[in-house]
């Protein structure tokens, strides 16, 4: 299926930070377009619905949306139904970030609403076991975040390398294919080639970039080390 | 203040209809602005938010947001606070929609947060009471939608007038000067009548608009009898 | 309404610490309901739903639930409409406790509930416009208990005097008639000193109770200093 | 491990219907018990949490919670934690129910408090997605119930066997231990038969018995097609 993501993998959550919209939000964008067409490694960009269509338009890599309703176009205020981001250029979506999780049946059904209208889904997960359990439902990828981690600014591929072993074994238990990657605390290029040595392909990452001085030298370090660990 | 909206109100929730979407969606805030202008009275547009900066580009009528958070900018994944509106141009918002109820707390938060970024915001609530508690807030203005006629194509103005009587008595006891919509089921231009004749400053109408054959004769229609009636 | 608060009163809320369960949570409403009648003051206990039965066969004093759906009997699993509580012989419930915040209309629906059955509601509120907001749909009671407090041991009445009087003030505004209780943070005799004088009728009080070493030595304090500054 | 539970089995949802509370509901325990042990089949009862203490009080077969929190005893108002359940002798829980949805991370949670506390869950799920997902996370046991079919008295067992029959097959790719339990619709002993015979291990049931003119005649039925078809 030609949408299932290519390896090794820099996803950049934009999160609501202040560089997330606007101009900044366009420049990191084409940071990581530049970047990504440079070293040739795979970078999702991951901006706030409000700069979804802006971004879309001025970038050729893969776009996500933060997270998205598991429900079809109709009377919903407030949410963005899934299907509106295939007709908006979108290429996927995260969901059940650890900021917005969300409870297994709605999961399921997003992974299926997904898959029906071509989308990407990159499901967060925060422990060995929840990550099996997304495993079996099969969406496109899933980022491991433990909690103990989450905005501590320490790389868990760092700090509990056996969180990672542990949650690669659990999920490929359960699935073979899935792709996995590492999230909560990465920092710097070092994390990054952590999380593919212990089986991951790639990272999930959000302030070290966002609220980089320069997103653009951080982006790269990071690209060069997933291109050189993968290989 | 400046920012309070002028009387009469025609206010258009687009929900995530089909037509909330892409050129449609600009049709339709391209109506209403013309009809705003041409009548001489206040439209409101509430796009969803992937479509709220092309909207805010190409017209000159107020536009709102569905929802926003009570929060300030930050770590939060697919939520958009508040104050990232008033950076994009966006008026104000709706909150406490009848499809994304929220707390207590946070309606307070969200009308504080409003105020200190010099938004609008119009809080909806379903019952005399929950109208009277919204009042004691002071947001900008309270949508009375009545839970028996939401969607049911019978306008409140006409199948319940009472509900909207003792409700604007109700919100009158608490707040002199908060500006009162009826929502719930306006289907048409009588229905904007009865609105306003029974007290309040105009409607906040969804399907009507955007599941019309022709969006712009029924805005036309309404913001007509809400001109005519209002004075 | 044979069923209002006798004032001044102390209401204790058990919340699920270790005491709340079993022998010692008997004890606990025990000392409560000889104090309540040696000094002459009501004192209610506020326990976990599995304690309630229990605790409403063994003292006379009111006692309430923590919490309630807002809803009626019938297909609910793993909650307690409120009409059932009255058929238990329980007194009334708290709602919206900062551990529990429920949504605008939920309020409203689980007052009109609560009346239409003859139980009494205690409503928590964060902040003055919140209180106005509840003090709106007319409960028994509001708690006031200021966010900032929950929890630090600093009691409200003593760090910040003026949130209660402001709060007291936006209540009165609105409804010149529901008792309001202070909460957040309420340590000691002096607390409960503090917060009569600032114009409410009590407090609402949960661990310098459930974790003291001698539960009825602090609650005999507690109703000393009430009824001593009551008067 | 020994509160593995026996099979086949019959969990009786009380839910929050009229005869879940009272007299009524210890009756029906009672009559559970009977029946259990004139039949020889595990039949487990789920009544509210205000009734629970009284019910483990009278009967000597299993008693499950409807619902707990995945948190430890603390300063939690209007929740009853997973721990509390063995010390008032409770034997496990439901998690997830239909009514009572709950995050992915708070399921992984609450099987993991209730296996450190010697505690049983059953978690429902309602496809077979979702049900190999929960499998991943080696509950004592999964309820399946597709939501087609809740409350429709409709036997899932007999509209959809193929429903049945892929979940199961899903679940047991996944995990080769996890009982599992039909849901959704159960009506009569027909119901009961098809369940096993399709796979599975029981059934959980609710309206069928709870709303019975004579509960234990129901119950009587369904136990008896459980032990023949079983053998």
């Amino acid at each position: 299926m030609g949408l299932v993501m290519k390896v090794p993998i820099i996803a950049i959550n934009y999160k609501a930070y202040k560089t997330a919209f606007g101009e900044k939000a366009i420049q990191i964008a084409k940071s990581a377009e530049k970047i990504s067409k440079e070293i040739g490694i795979e970078i999702i960009v991951i901006p706030p619905y409000t700069e979804l269509r802006r971004i879309v338009e001025v970038v050729d890599i893969p776009v996500y949306a933060q997270h998205a309703e598991p429900v079809n176009l109709g009377a919903h205020t407030g949410y963005i139904p899934l299907p509106v981001l295939k007709e908006i250029g979108v290429k996927g979506t995260l969901l059940n970030h650890s900021e917005h999780r969300i409870k297994l049946d709605e999961i399921v059904k997003g992974v299926q609403i997904a898959k029906s209208h071509g989308l990407e889904v990159l499901i967060c997960a925060d422990t060995a076991e929840a990550s099996a359990a997304v495993a079996a439902i099969s969406p496109t990828a899933i980022a491991v975040e433990p909690p103990e981690l989450i905005g501590t600014g320490i790389a868990v591929s760092k700090a509990k390398p056996e969180l990672i072993i542990n949650t690669v074994k659990a999920v490929r238990e359960v699935n073979k294919e899935v792709i996995i990657l590492t999230g909560a605390g990465i920092t710097n290029a070092e994390d990054v080639e952590a999380a593919i040595k212990l089986g991951t392909a790639g990272v999930l990452v959000a302030s070290a970039i966002m609220k980089a001085q320069n997103p653009e030298k951080v982006i790269r370090e990071m690209a060069e080390a997933a291109y050189k660990t993968w290989k």
